[in-house]
């Protein structure tokens, strides 16, 4: 047994990962008292990960010197914790490596997906999934007949949202940065319509397309963006804000919102992270699963294969325009399905 | 019978309200159908009206070329309308002049007050009473325990809010803008801390004033201080944003919201007008009014005599650390008490 793992060397500067991030063999991890260990089958890539990096949020910032953290999906193969044994199928918080050594606070035994791949629990149901759930119904509170947008609309949690939408009822209208990917989201995903900020005046396309403003707005980005949407809200409309991906990888002072537009029409913006909504899970699963099965949502995996490619599949995430979409995973075990 | 008004002659740039506003002899307005003819008794100045002239808001923008809108407290003198007589006492939107011809729609009449004189109609119980205890009961969910901020806190509103949140049991600390208001805050209306943003590093005074963050943020003005409170905030704090004076007379782009600590925090950030929450007047104001008079509650009007000097008063509202507090009104009718 041998262990790879993507040391986090230092914050990166901007968008510059190349000297944050280095790949080399390190320590095969211990199980102390308290935890498992994991042999990791995939590697879930998240805009998060950046936000980890920089500072504490949810969690402490991540330590230097040390494998970067990501959420992964992996086997037990030694247990230091009670209920947790070995061949356990799990998903938590772990590291960009083969094996992490993870505590068990947090970290979930993954059922049987009922003949869905394995990586459906980390693509589809749990994180993405459960996040565009609780952003779409519990914190945008959408109703049938509203008009719905989404930024970072081709991505993991922003495909899933804008379909949750059109399943409940809302014209939903995607924001994405090509003209290729709001292709993706109209004819592949079933959006209503698409907006290429890159290349269009997000302002006056929703002002053209939503005439009666906008009732949920489920924001990912932020920046221009965020304040093209905020500009063109309806009365009492809600901005679930899940992500901030325009500064995350930002040095100088964020692009703020102006708040004006939403006070004018009595608009609330309400912040969430899914940690907070864990008892929601269940609730998503199952609606996703119903949808899903019935083809009425459709789960588009970016499976990377090989640990050594993790860099540079992060990398996509942030590269305005590029061809990434759906949720982004490494396939760490060649042989996970 | 003769009229005097102030002209709304274009809207003001910036804070240079010398050439938007002239003050002339006008015409006698006639009540149409529809309308009451009201000898103005008091005008209401509020930074709000400052907005009604940048553009729409929740109602049009106020046309050029005729009298600046207000709201007024006045005795109707003819009836053009159904269920409006002389003799009547009223408030609603008017305009700055001796007397306004006004729809009904909107018109409230005013109660008697019970001995205590009229302008708490317009200062304490209406707009500036309604408006704070929406914000801090309704929108805010102020708890007892709580720590709740308020800027603009020397204001109309924000003096109200801070003592409304005191009755209910929250630590208080109020933002405005002299050394002179702080004391006010502290010493005349019980507020726990004030921090004068003028002179003091906010964000740090709040950091070691609040350690455990911010419960409830009661915003009247955006822009630097808006952020300083914004990173300050607890896990699930409120933010109930009623104003953003800060940017009322601002040329260029607003200083726009830095949202990501809301978001680490999961916080709510809720923008209201009272207009949209009438159906809760009447509660504010048997709270209002008993503790007042009980004691517990001090309401500080700010009378400016003569409304030739409704300008002056007016500019006051935006002088940073200048000397008004309280709710500012000028007494139309010589008479009036």
């Amino acid at each position: 047994m041998t262990n790879r793992a993507w040391i986090f060397e230092h914050p990166p500067v901007g968008d510059d990962f190349d000297s944050a991030l280095t790949f080399r063999d390190w320590p095969m991890p211990v199980a102390a008292e308290g935890q498992v260990l994991v042999r990791n089958l995939y590697l879930s890539l998240d805009p998060a990960n950046r936000r980890w990096m920089a500072g504490p949020t949810y969690m402490p910032q991540i330590p230097t010197g040390a494998p970067m953290w990501g959420f992964v999906m992996g086997e037990v193969i030694a247990s230091n914790a009670a209920g947790f044994k070995p061949g356990d199928i799990v998903g938590g918080v772990g590291t960009w490596a083969d094996y992490s050594a993870v505590s068990t606070d947090g970290l979930d035994k993954i059922p049987d997906m009922g003949g869905l791949p394995l990586h459906t629990a980390m693509g589809l149901f749990r994180g993405p999934g459960g996040t565009a759930y609780v952003g779409t119904v519990d914190i945008g509170q959408l109703k049938a007949g509203d008009t719905f947008v989404v930024s970072g609309a081709a991505g993991s949690v922003g495909s899933l949202a804008g379909q949750i939408a059109k399943i409940l009822g809302a014209t939903v209208i995607g924001i994405t940065g090509s003209a290729e990917k709001c292709a993706w989201l109209t004819q592949d995903l079933g959006f209503d319509h698409a907006i290429d900020y890159r290349h269009e005046d997000v302002e006056a396309r929703l002002r053209a397309l939503a005439p009666q403003g906008v009732n949920v707005y489920f924001e990912n980005v932020g920046g221009a963006v965020g304040n093209a949407v905020a500009a063109n809200m309806a009365k009492f409309g809600r901005v679930a804000v899940c992500g901030l991906t325009a500064q995350y990888n930002e040095e100088r002072a964020p692009i703020g919102l102006d708040i004006m537009p939403l006070l004018l029409q009595g608009c609330t913006m309400q912040c969430f992270i899914l940690y907070d909504y864990l008892d929601r899970l269940p609730d998503a699963t199952a609606k996703l699963a119903a949808w899903h099965g019935a083809g009425r949502l459709k789960y588009h995996p970016d499976i990377r294969d090989g640990l050594e490619n993790a860099l540079d599949a992060f990398k996509s995430l942030f590269q305005p325009g590029g061809s990434h979409k759906g949720k982004l995973m490494v396939r760490v075990d060649p042989k996970a399905i």
